[in-house]
């Protein structure tokens, strides 16, 4: 469980035991979620699975879509998190996205579920992913126009997006290859940074 | 109803009629996986919405599953014939890249659709969702590569998944902000081609 995070529908407890026990829920919706569906389990599965009364349940989170919206926080924050810290050492803007893929791919393979819970959420609510990516993208467009045009390129908010879409769908390839670090450190400094970095025709 | 679409678990009749009350099943299917989620929706729902005979359905589709595998070959299909069409008077390959990403956004745009089926095929069948990147991939790779070295990169597999990448999220972006056929031509032409052709730190 992220300490800290506030999501609108979701009641953080203040005691140990408490905390304990929505950590269970989410845990357990996770994995029921991923496995059947969102729309095929009930709050009542939840519980039963967690060995949790229903009325605990709703202590923590008022509707079964707080739950979900909690974990999408969750790996929004856990993203951020990874990513920010894999390149708070670089100095310059190809640095940064050099080990940004790489650290954003590497975390893909241990943990594919990211995929399952983030572009579930289409189908389980559409504004929460779009407000996922939106919100993804500002901050990203943010960082890469911060840094007094260090890229040749003026629409921030479109590169964004097609830096994203790159990390995201290399992340795939990574989860279907079963891709070691290694593999993944090769494919992103011999094929990432120079397309990047020279482009494709040069 | 796409034509001479072979899918397996999927019997395509021969007469008109049939061909009339199998494409109602998958219409109405679509429209109900959309609106309330695969795992929510059974084939007695779907067979009321569409007036049919849970009987009929059985004559097409072997199970829920082979309907949704329908919609992604149907997908599939319809966005390789759009990518074909956009590209067959290109010469080059950098024309091509151009007219296939505007294409393919374009219809993302006026199909947003499109998302909820393919990425929520995850949910429906993991293997599902892998086949089509991965056969994606393939044939993109395929036509990259063939071209004799058309582009500064050797590895055509990741660098399919890449422009995969950019196209899709870029067509989510154009969704968000309801972008018109003319500012999706803009992004192409000042973002999009920039940093392919010339990279971003150049």
């Amino acid at each position: 469980m992220e300490k800290d995070l506030k999501v609108k529908g979701v009641n953080v407890p203040k005691t140990k035991l408490g905390l304990a026990k929505m950590n269970k829920l989410i845990e357990t919706a996770e994995k029921l979620f991923t496995e059947k569906g969102f729309f095929d389990v009930s709050i009542s599965d939840i519980c039963k699975a967690a060995h949790t009364a229903v009325g605990t349940f709703y202590i923590y989170f008022e509707s079964k879509t707080d739950v979900y919206r909690y974990l999408v926080e969750k790996y929004k924050k856990r993203i951020k998190g990874i990513l920010a810290s894999s390149i708070k050492d670089c100095k310059t803007r190809y640095e940064k996205e050099k080990e940004g893929v790489k650290s954003f791919i590497k975390y893909a393979v241990k943990n594919p579920n990211v995929y399952n819970i983030i572009w579930g959420s289409l189908a389980v609510d559409k504004q929460l992913f779009e407000d996922y990516y939106v919100s993804f993208a500002k901050t990203y467009a943010h960082a890469i126009c911060g840094e007094n045009r260090a890229v040749s390129v003026e629409d921030y908010s479109s590169l964004a997006y097609m830096l994203m879409g790159i990390t995201n769908f290399l992340g795939l390839k990574a989860i279907f290859e079963k891709l070691s670090d290694k593999q993944i450190d090769e494919v992103v400094e011999n094929t990432v940074m120079p397309v990047l970095s020279k482009g494709l025709f040069s």
